[in-house]
């Protein structure tokens, strides 16, 4: 036994894992070997989703059955949105509210309740999850504006039909396309705080919605999810405020505080999910002939690289630098980001957990007592 | 960084704590140094609750306060009842329920969405969850049953409370101390798998009800709650069956099957917790004037201490062992025992939260990567 602290696991190897795999000096990511560049480029999300929950990419016929799945799955039942509407009527938080669905869904899968050793059966719950993600957001956004919820389409890909569900009408096909590579290079990203908690519940055997549900309250903490968002609310401020891009980043720099969107735990140089969002931004930018968002970026890049000179330092653009301005011009609202996040991490959370269970083995971490000595119960009366 | 894998993080020091002390190989425990013992005996569990969420025991003035509080935040809104209906009408397991309900009741509290770093809202946030878990377990006990739920008194302690609000009737004082005991017994127990969840979502600065949705999610896994109803379905088994006790657990070590309700990762002695249990279920016996459980499970133990010689190999009864029984006699269905389980322990999961977050630190290991080398993407067509 170590008497060594290690506050926060830092640096503390927990599990192997045949995921992901990072190189934070060169900049790299890849899926089971795969770079990240060529499956936001050649695959869909779909593949990616089989891809990390499998072995291998799945040929034709794999693909076929695991999506014929999924897209029968989409739907919900009207008891959800029932509870959808009463947290849309509340206030609730996009991401709360993705949280109290999930375990809710829980009572209507068959699959629940089944041996928690059933690796299949945990896998088919997967499945089922992920599937309903999109559906349980979309539904929600929706009430909340005082629209109705629109029933999922099964012939579309997985991201071109959460846009749909979301506005009600077919997304353009290269819109479409974007968010199918954004939730490609969200999915899944190592032993991060929401993966880990879904793998330490994971590890008393409760089933995948007891995983999930607990790794989406994980990802909404300020700690973890959320940094998109933050980038955007500081584009809005950029484009309503009367500073340029670069006349605000120097205020904020002169102010002391955090830069959104930069620097990163593993990365020391560009998160190579930055690079591809900033093409995909481009591309997004050129269809809908608004580049405005994308030259915002840009002059904050160029300063804080140029000017200040931070990616010398290790600090350069993260995954979260380019993705808010997508989301936007996607027509989602801003306290949705994170909930698109976990959306897409679910692939990553569920991968994990069936990785974990496959060889289980109970996390259980042991604390130093440091409090009072032992002392003598002192009844009320006399206290 | 060390290079060694932590699989299951045993041994491994994550945190201080100054909140319960375990002394495994003299069977001793202790809450901020009062030893349990005394406060199973002198203190209401409202009185402990305040114990491990503040410093010390409260005075006269500070628990009437305190209490007043908690008691005027147990009504539930009729969402949540609404809610309980869906959840019985699907046959969901009552700590599902739980989950989904503590979920669900974040969108109700004034100091969601306050600032992370407010330890006081967390605070009164943790007050509201523990005020309202016995009424939403009752209610969907209740509602299961095809009965109306009963509002809660504010009149009763928390104990008698629940078994009120469950049975529709107030409860004998003898059976309302008891379980306030039980309660006490179970309200903490250093970072076991639960309250690790709790402080990992916590680390995020997610808010309370993220903390305990993730800690109702862990424990619901076999691998960590549950033993305490595997006791009283074996109690159940030996009562409906041929066989006396003694033969029964004869047949069962012939099985080489796990003796539900014995051996502790922590303790290697008789756990304290069992001894007051024991004795509580001895006077729950003579007012009830039924002793046939008791006796079944003394005969088991007699059996395996005297014959098998288990203590000797450091393999005693548990807390799990006489607390099924006891929850049997009072009246509480055996599939809600985890529930129960849950809603005690919360003042665990809150205490070592607010403790964590209070010097808080991201908590996230590494995870060290065997899967595939990298490898070219294949297209679909060419796989």
């Amino acid at each position: 036994m170590t008497t060594e602290l290690k506050k926060g696991l830092e640096g503390v190897l927990v599990a192997e894992s045949a995921l992901s795999d990072i190189d934070g000096d060169a900049g790299e990511l890849y899926y089971r070997g795969y770079p990240i560049e060529a499956l936001a480029e050649e695959a869909t999300y779909e593949e990616v989703l089989y891809l990390l929950w499998n072995e291998d990419l799945p040929t034709a016929a794999e693909l076929a059955d695991f999506e014929a799945e999924m897209r029968e799955a989409r739907a919900v039942k009207p008891g959800i949105i029932d509870l959808l509407q009463l947290l849309a009527d509340s206030g609730e938080r996009p991401i709360s509210a993705l949280r109290s669905s999930v375990s809710m869904l829980s009572a209507e899968d068959p699959a629940t309740g089944s041996d928690p050793t059933d690796l299949e059966a945990a896998r088919h719950m997967g499945r089922r999850i992920s599937a309903k993600f999109p559906t349980v957001l979309a539904a929600f956004d929706r009430l909340r504006r005082g629209k109705e919820p629109v029933e999922p389409r099964e012939d579309l890909g997985l991201a071109a039909n959460f846009l749909y569900m979301l506005h009600g009408t077919e997304p353009d096909p290269v819109d479409a396309e974007i968010f199918d590579k954004a939730l490609t290079l969200h999915a899944d990203h190592g032993l991060n705080a929401s993966t880990f908690t879904a793998m330490v519940v994971g590890s008393t055997l409760a089933d995948v919605y007891n995983s999930v549900t607990a790794a989406v309250a994980a990802l909404s903490g300020p700690l973890h999810g959320g940094a998109n968002q933050d980038v955007m609310e500081a584009l809005l401020e950029i484009d309503e405020g009367p500073l340029t891009a670069t006349e605000w980043i120097k205020e904020l720099l002169d102010s002391g505080e955090r830069i959104p969107g930069w620097g990163h735990r593993v990365y020391n140089v560009r998160d190579p999910r930055a690079k591809i969002l900033e093409s995909e931004l481009r591309r997004l930018s050129n269809r809908t002939e608004d580049c405005h968002w994308l030259e915002y970026l840009e002059d904050l890049e160029t300063h804080l690289t140029e000017e200040v000179g931070l990616p010398e330092k290790g600090v350069a653009p993260n995954v979260d630098f380019y993705s808010g301005a997508i989301y936007y011009q996607l027509g989602i609202p801003l306290d949705m980001f994170t909930a698109i996040f976990a959306m897409s991490r679910s692939t990553g959370w569920i991968g994990h957990v069936l990785e974990y269970q496959a060889d289980n083995k109970l996390i259980r971490p042991r604390g130093r007592y440091i409090g009072p000595d032992r002392r003598e119960f002192v009844p009320i009366e006399e206290r």
